[in-house]
């Protein structure tokens, strides 16, 4: 049997707590909205994983070197204070991607640090936040993020976000999200980085109920599956080698030119 | 200066002729949804190019070696006859793409036996036919294929395709479209197949103007512009090679390993 | 616990027989090449895999629509008797991929009908048989096909295999092969095509007891896993839908345009 | 007839100067490594290019916002000093890539600032350098970089650099190189990354004499014609939009639906 994934859900924890959105984060998100991914997370995968939570507002943004290295998937949603998180941080969950720790970068994530920094682009898109439907449409159906949820995923109501998207071309894009509109937006994109997986997933705003969306919830879970690094991951980032070849018991590269 | 890009346009030429579309095609497409393509080329590319039409009804299908032979670029465009088209012209077409030879397959022509052979999967979509308007966005803003067009192209009307569309991952991803029943549909894709490139473009129906479109012929002609060979192509299919090792005038590979 | 996955491992069987071969063949392969690729299979995944094989030489070529309807997992070794392979069988193989079960194509597999028909490509490359060593490297190191195996993989004797190598660009491009003279290849590439997964690897060749190497093995029973279809498979194979739009709980698509 | 495509090569310029080196690097590089780049662009390319050098040691290093203007394609060479960039001046070549500008990162530059913020990943490679004859292999004939160069690119003595190298999957790979030893490496790789194309090539190092080899002259200049912006770029990095819907001449995004 295997051991449960180690996920920390991070949240940015502004909007419970700022004086204009307080009251309606607290009818949406009682919790908070990390605690609504953390308990989405456990309804869909029980013993499947163990969850944490950390926020920014904790030392060290909650994301220590202790917590990191207890961490084999770590799922991000940032919005108003992206530019208040400490660089090293970001320079210390970057080096722990690149060793193997998977990352999900969830909605306004798109803006954050750690999110750039991967792609090595802007990051930037279209918006407008009019409570538009959203259809979350699979373009990848064997894919193993996109198992048990409906074609498309139905959102009533959701922030727009359009393309263009500035982001690399997706390694694989797994879902594409239409809205009231007419928008378009690349919603679900896979990449590796180092020896770590990357999914951005747009849906989820803090002005609409979205992480309590059964579907949702299952497409979170399925990724944190998908993410959680290879058997006995080693965590170290890939480093430069020099080295002598390697000896071989056949013969060396290149006997078989010379005769 | 750049000699111009030879094109042929080929059309199934069927609607233009059956007894239950002649008359609305007559009033659409005059010349032919071939011929209207031919003159979006010209009317774009002018002295860049040289169009000449076939069509299904012709001998060989109007692809005869001799007419591949001097065509750098291929339109395809069929719907209701593609069973009817000759293996052994497919077995042509494909041998003169991965040789090097461009192809642009329009619509309907997802279905047909030379995009199923370049592609290897069912080529089957979504689709519904209620004049829906159709949104065709640009997700890859610096890609020749997307230069001079505005963001979205706006159909007023059109067939709807959607997903899941059962292609490999593209190469490339340029466009995305989305419809007034709020499906997507990758309609702009791009791939490599052999030493030929492949452009797939799903606007484009018998029972709408669209080829009429500016922005549509636009993009059309930019693919043209994109999918031409590089300079002096052999258009030989890559073949088995079984040779002797490359001669060094250095060192050989492995005498380093062996010191 | 997970079910086990049911693998069938399909060989050409020609070699073995064969006047010119036979002596050789029994002293590498005993139990022929499918035999040794099926043991290797058990001898790494244990309870994990019930395997069966199936050749050319067999009704149907071992390959009934029974058969597959009960594999996860198809291998493929041929060489010789491509052309003979029943296009009948081909086009089973073929649609069941298509439905999601995966398949491995091994060595001189790449000019099989099943190949080139998932490729769409010549699937051409350079050859030549003396004895070189070939060493297998690594460049995607987090893959889960390329876990447990040292880097590079050392093959003390094998043909030689170079590029340029027709096929379509991988999608994940996860061993490289250096040889003896100094060529290179592409030797381990995954696709999906439809929804099914598929990897060539092309260590194995009927002179040199390749599949006895515990690595090559441990690379193998990797791509049985990693091949497997996602929970609950269908095995139907993507298809036409013409249907309504749906229904949302929500506002309709184009509410928030018109207001 | 096209304008000149504007270039700007950059060089780190510390070998060329530093006591250890000088005298070694006078004799293979009497203009300065940048020197040889640019002369070899002016070579095969003649009109269809004009080109500048700038240094490291220059101010700005020579990278100002006007300079910056006035570039199409800059290629980067860097090795020692990497760390002595200045970030203002990363930033500035960053936002223009993002607007456009095509970048040429050489050899050692896979440890720039610049190149490992365009991909997000560590760049680490292995290496060792003991005068290897390196052989570059095309394994994308068709693509225009490798236009008019042998297959294999012999290159007598050179460092070794091999996997793994810590990239994000290449959106092409061009070139694979081999080694005396044994080794590979993905030698030549391009990217997108927003509205500017990125190519990284490896072969060329201060202590051979590479950048004056014919085939690798050839490969810069046909890399040069790869990377140039697409007709009437405007250098501005993808931005936020925020804005309202499209207005449509048809039928309203979900009037379809609605019936």
């Amino acid at each position: 049997m295997n051991s449960p994934i180690r996920v920390t859900v991070w949240g940015e924890n502004h909007h419970e707590n700022s004086e204009r959105d307080r009251e309606g984060m607290a009818e949406r998100y009682p919790d908070g909205m990390h605690g609504a991914i953390a308990a989405g997370l456990t309804t869909v995968l029980g013993d499947g994983v163990t969850v944490r939570t950390a926020t920014q507002d904790q030392p060290e943004h909650g994301l220590t070197a202790e917590v990191l290295d207890n961490t084999d998937v770590l799922t991000w949603w940032g919005h108003a204070t992206h530019g208040a998180v400490d660089d090293a941080v970001v320079e210390r969950v970057h080096q722990r991607v690149l060793g193997g720790m998977g990352i999900l970068i969830l909605h306004s994530g798109h803006f954050s640090k750690i999110f750039k920094r991967l792609m090595g682009t802007t990051c930037s898109l279209q918006w407008r936040n009019s409570a538009d439907t959203e259809l979350v449409w699979n373009v990848s159906p064997a894919h193993p993020i996109a198992q048990g949820v409906p074609h498309p995923i139905v959102i009533d109501e959701q922030e727009m976000y359009g393309e263009f998207f500035d982001i690399p071309e997706p390694d694989e894009l797994v879902f594409i999200s239409t809205f009231t509109g007419g928008e378009v937006f690349r919603s679900g994109c896979t990449w590796r980085r180092g020896k770590g997986k990357v999914f951005y997933f747009s849906p989820g705003d803090q002005e609409y109920p979205v992480y309590h969306h059964p579907d949702i919830q299952r497409v979170l879970a399925n990724a944190v599956q998908w993410a959680q690094p290879e058997p006995a991951p080693d965590f170290v980032p890939p480093q430069v080698v020099n080295e002598a070849p390697p000896k071989f018991s056949g013969r060396y590269i290149g006997e078989g030119a010379q005769s």
